[in-house]
């Protein structure tokens, strides 16, 4: 044991009326919601990144944090995952989730690099054999490094094309070896900072061939998780190509690859596109690609990714609602891609951090089910659209505009408004939530 | 004559020096730029809604023009009509463009909708025997009217779907007997206010078999304009379908229209979307999609359609520039969807602010013309991106990543970032406009 | 008896349980909360404005509400206000508030406008002898109609100064007759829409001196109840005076009118403002201005006012928080200034959604008055600052920069950072919440 | 010299007709508008922060830059100088600005850091002998090292607010020493993450205290030059207090400081807040506390700081006109807060970033000046208030509601609206820009 953590205990759900602050007061694991426990409803997973590789910096300060393991050696990499594979038991967490450049030193060239992350991922795998931590996902950092600063697959240079390929295949290689239930892609420099020296159609070309490749290397391997995609609007390129759910879609079908390629949707993502995070989970699960999510919250009143711990269950109840209506996770999982804000110095922090956030997650999850298991919201839908179930207006799907107009004048239909009932609606949620 | 503009000349090209409001500046419509002149570069279009229909009210705001034809009577609907052919005739306007509802009163049915529509297409024919101005393009109001508020083509009740099939047939109807040179469709109600009594699904599956229907009808009648859609983010809809560019690639692909359809994109709504109006205009072009724009401003720091005259030459250039690239308008044009501030009251303020917009979308295509002839931007673009004419560079895009990965181990590649010059491209940029 | 509400019961608290939706599941105005009832604390009032005399018009489409007393006769004013009140019955209101302009009909001049509001002032004191809803606010609406398109007070045109002033003046008799508890001002054309044609200095001018006036009118006719300006940042105007908290301040303490004017606050003009509404209200507190409530909610992600009922009882619970920690309201009250979604067409739509917004506003009062009496957050919050207590850190207040720069060296001074304990203090919040 | 710039020349005014990237193409330093030259009217300062000190770095990658001078000793902190310098004299800088921090290594303690600082001023003072370019203002970096991360001045530890204040003192004396012609405060850290752990009030009363001792150290220390305030709303913290003009304009009026301070007034600032460069300008003008300016450009579609050099001419004249209509600079200038896109690695780009701001400056300045002594503009908005010049009408601001309900009456006032004209004034505007 190291002893960053010492004299914090291991958490128990101890109920809502508990006031010890080191326990869990509405996630509790193994409480049934219909035929699956709560952990399997929600499947935590620990994002490495921000727990355990950010240093506390924004773009006007530098470091906040002192952690034991900052620093770029091996030795120090594995004093990290020791810690973190520590936190996963003090929060029994199902799973985390990693970049290589979170687990392993930076090396000179891209062979010290696999290198490096061969060794941690042998330490991953045998620190794995006694935890009850999974891995969600695994995946590339293809943006942090200078070399990325054009793109990765969209980069001008075809160096960049080609280290960043060669990467991916490392990274795919040690999320197979460690089980991983799927293989993340996140295109932050996927993107441009001005038109005046950007080729779309191109870059749009090596992005469908790299995610093709991505694709054929799984098969390749056996690896049977899912290849998900992380959409994001912007930040940090000026635009980023996987812009938005509804974008990535487009961007599929125009390769082919819609039925090979899910999203993992990102809250603070979703809002700085301009959407609510439940508008993107029901677009993907309506579009076949709802994969996996990155559960966080951005301020809506800050033009950046603050990638805050979530705390609001009525946002959060309203996206596990669209979860458990398009039949709940089967790889995908609920990431915590989510930071302490940067005063919060801390170990009491960074697990309480957590502690909260399972606890609105869990709050949310058993309002959004007990409304979902109720019906009367799904049976108010249905309701609005019954006069399409009429043989005579389904037919209409069918028929062209001349016979439709010709129906509209001989049977002088005048359509009336109807209520659409927005309020009592919100009524009825809240009634849940 | 009617009196409205009384006292108004024919606006002719004076040239920069010239201290006459009531001139061209800039704007020399048989001025040759390559092989077009600016009317034909440009083709420049009037909406009739704007300019003749709209009240001047706001959100917290009533009427503030007082124009003699306000009323719902055939009769005022024909005095509209002349005086807009007045203005037309004013500005040598090549088109203009409408909507059933701004042209035609309100009748009390499908069918005295029709009979009112067909009047005033007839009335517009004979008018423009003699007019010079062409319809660039028409469209039914498929929003204003209360029987839309949950949608046309989307509208949980069929009875909606119907009426709003059988107006598109009109319209369309209308605008091939007018010669329109392409038939548009903007979905302002095709989305939802909340998604707790919207079904996604099923509004798509209609949404996308109304605008297959329109598709076939185009052609049963012969009709060899362009079908546009209009994206849109939000604004009626809290959320609106048609959101950008890209979402509107995305669900032609998912319908198999994308080879039937193209865009007709407006500045504001870019803006509205969190994009630059040259992206979007970009990508479409990227995509094969690009038709026709609606040149206004949005104000970008006001969250609604402001819908202002163009002014911004600077911005104008990137758009004009980007449309050059793709070749220039083939049925699209420059339809400038803008409105009057509500104070401007007069009619000089509708003649001028069309004129001030014709002046600055001149000078912008000027600038974006010598920029794109020079061919400086062009060569630093394709140097940037030179290193992928190499064959072993090429070769990736069909190679796969174990591959690549043996080459980058073989070559020791280890990419060397270059500078992307962005303040030097905007300075050559500078130099132009 | 009007027949609008025919059916309707009056709502009752029937506690949370309860299936009934017409009835309080959580607002039990008798309730005791520290040394007052729930209907003392939260003082609900019902805006006469939104509720009935709002079309269902939106920017992009026009009435949707078919109300049997919307025209402009003083017979159907009358049987508007039969209708407001019977509501305001149905719900228990305990205050209502109102503009001259939607009460009464328009005049074609000021005397008959006068008239008009003093004819529907005597029948609403006839209605309050037998009601107990009492008036929280009266204004006047300075902002629809035409003549008020370039501003009220600040308008270019004396003439306008001059009708507003007078119109101001009829309100507060109006008010102060009906025994309103506060007078309101909203600029919502005070502002402008271009500064090209603004002289920022000369309408601040008018602004200071008319505010004054104001403050003068009400000792001169002995009314005791407050002056409010409510701050709104944009919309109708593009910029408007009156901005936000800090603005506003600024303005009164300019016009040496700090400590005769309060604000009323709005949720969704915080948010349009880029503030949160908890930011505003703690703000106006810390600053001695802080007088009453419009409570509501804005879409983060809409641009415009979108006046929607609240609903968020974690939002609403920081509102009331600062509230509570402010010492409550006095003359103050929360005021629903929102409207139904236009979709919302039925009596029952009325009636539930201000049922769901009390019932959302108990929620959250309760939760904000249990963490207030806790008294665990403010504890946190003194220790954060609890150095300055000790008198050589306190001293230094009085201090000047040499002195202290000399305590720097001589005691070493070298400041180590603490947690701030952001997550923490929020999981304490959500134990409540 | 060292050979950083190697092969770059000193930039010439060559007209806009040369071919010369290494050129100016408008900004003539000592061509006259009225009686001053251009170099006097735009008073160009380089920033020495983004061109020297930052490394390339974002929030989700590092640093991009290869200077020679990175690192933290003090002969490389005067290499960094030495290059400074070499750059000033190509562009031939009037003017510099600087923190502390940029310019000296950061030492271990408070006395280190003074030395750090004192040894470099005096290397300054000494390259300042034989150049032409002059201290515009110096500043203390309080809010990069992690002892500043809850705020400064603000700081819930009064340790902080010690060693804040020490550190300004030493931070005025350098600029006084080098002959800075302002000395300015950005409060990027006072202001808070949550409301939760802070108490608005006592921070308050923290930040009017410390900014009166520095108005009181100046006085003492014979420091003439202004004292300057730098709004910004946010980033990087959640919220800054000062937000804006007018938020600034309620705090200097609450400490009684209005007439001891004056304001830096950021483009890229007044966009996060919401507002146009020219609205902040124009109301710190009226409000008598304009001083000085920071140029660049924030892109209106990210939600944080870009901090682009500028480069639209017409949003520039906007600025420059009202800066322009204020009387012109006094101490204040145009200091360039901007900096390189990350990806433009070379010293070309350091260079023509900054020339290509000049000249956009120079274009913008040119036409706003031309604009000005044209005086149409003037004459059109003087012409809109003309009807407050009758007495009747300017003598109602001494009156009384009363007494102007009457004079309502009696002359049956009913105010017609007129045209504001905003289209024809921004066709004005675009005759000269």
């Amino acid at each position: 044991m190291t002893d960053f953590f010492h004299g914090i205990p291991k958490l128990r759900y101890e109920g809502p009326d508990s006031q010890n602050e080191f326990a869990f007061h509405h996630y509790n694991p193994d409480e049934m919601l219909g035929g699956k426990t709560m952990r399997e409803h929600l499947r935590f997973a620990v994002a490495y990144w921000h727990s355990f590789a950010w240093p506390g910096g924004d773009p006007f300060g530098g470091q906040t944090f002192d952690r034991p393991w900052f620093g770029d050696t091996l030795e120090l990499a594995k004093l990290k995952a020791d810690v973190a594979f520590e936190m996963f038991d003090i929060l029994d967490a199902p799973f985390f989730c990693f970049h290589d450049a979170d687990v392993r030193p930076e090396g000179a060239d891209f062979a010290e690099n696999t290198r490096n992350l061969e060794a941690i991922t042998d330490y991953f795998a045998q620190k794995m054999e006694t935890s009850s931590t999974k891995l969600l996902w695994g995946t590339a950092n293809l943006f942090s490094h200078r070399r990325f600063m054009a793109g990765a697959a969209t980069n001008p240079d075809p160096d960049v094309f080609a280290w960043s390929a060669a990467t991916v295949k490392t990274c795919m290689d040690a999320t197979h070896k460690l089980g991983g239930e799927n293989y993340v892609l996140w295109g932050g420099r996927e993107g441009y900072e001005t038109l005046l020296n950007t080729d779309l159609s191109r870059e749009a070309e090596q992005a469908g061939r790299f995610l093709a490749m991505v694709v054929e290397y799984k098969h390749k391997i056996g690896f049977d998780g899912t290849i998900l995609i992380e959409p994001k609007p912007q930040e940090p390129s000026k635009h980023q190509y996987d812009y938005d759910v509804a974008t990535v879609y487009g961007f599929l079908k125009r390769f082919g690859l819609e039925n090979d390629v899910k999203l993992n949707i990102e809250q603070g993502h979703a809002i700085l596109a301009g959407h609510s995070f439940e508008h993107e989970l029901a677009l993907a699960a309506s579009l076949g690609i709802l994969g996996s999510i990155d559960m966080n919250r951005n301020d809506y009143q800050s033009g950046w990714d603050t990638d805050q711990f979530p705390n609001s269950v009525p946002e959060m109840a309203r996206a596990y609602y669209e979860i458990l209506k398009a039949g709940g996770f089967t790889t995908g999982g609920t990431n915590f891609d989510a930071k302490l804000r940067r005063q919060s110095l801390d170990p009491d922090d960074l697990v309480l951090s957590h502690a909260g956030a399972m606890d609105v997650c869990a709050r949310a999850l058993k309002a959004a089910y007990a409304l979902f298991e109720n019906g009367s919201l799904e049976a108010a839908r249905n309701e609005r659209y019954a006069g399409w179930n009429a043989p005579e207006n389904a037919s209409m799907l069918t028929s062209d505009l001349s016979s439709i107009e010709q129906r509209v004048r001989k049977q002088s239909i005048n359509p009336q408004p109807r209520s659409g009932r927005q309020e009592r609606l919100e009524n009825l949620w809240n009634r849940f939530v």
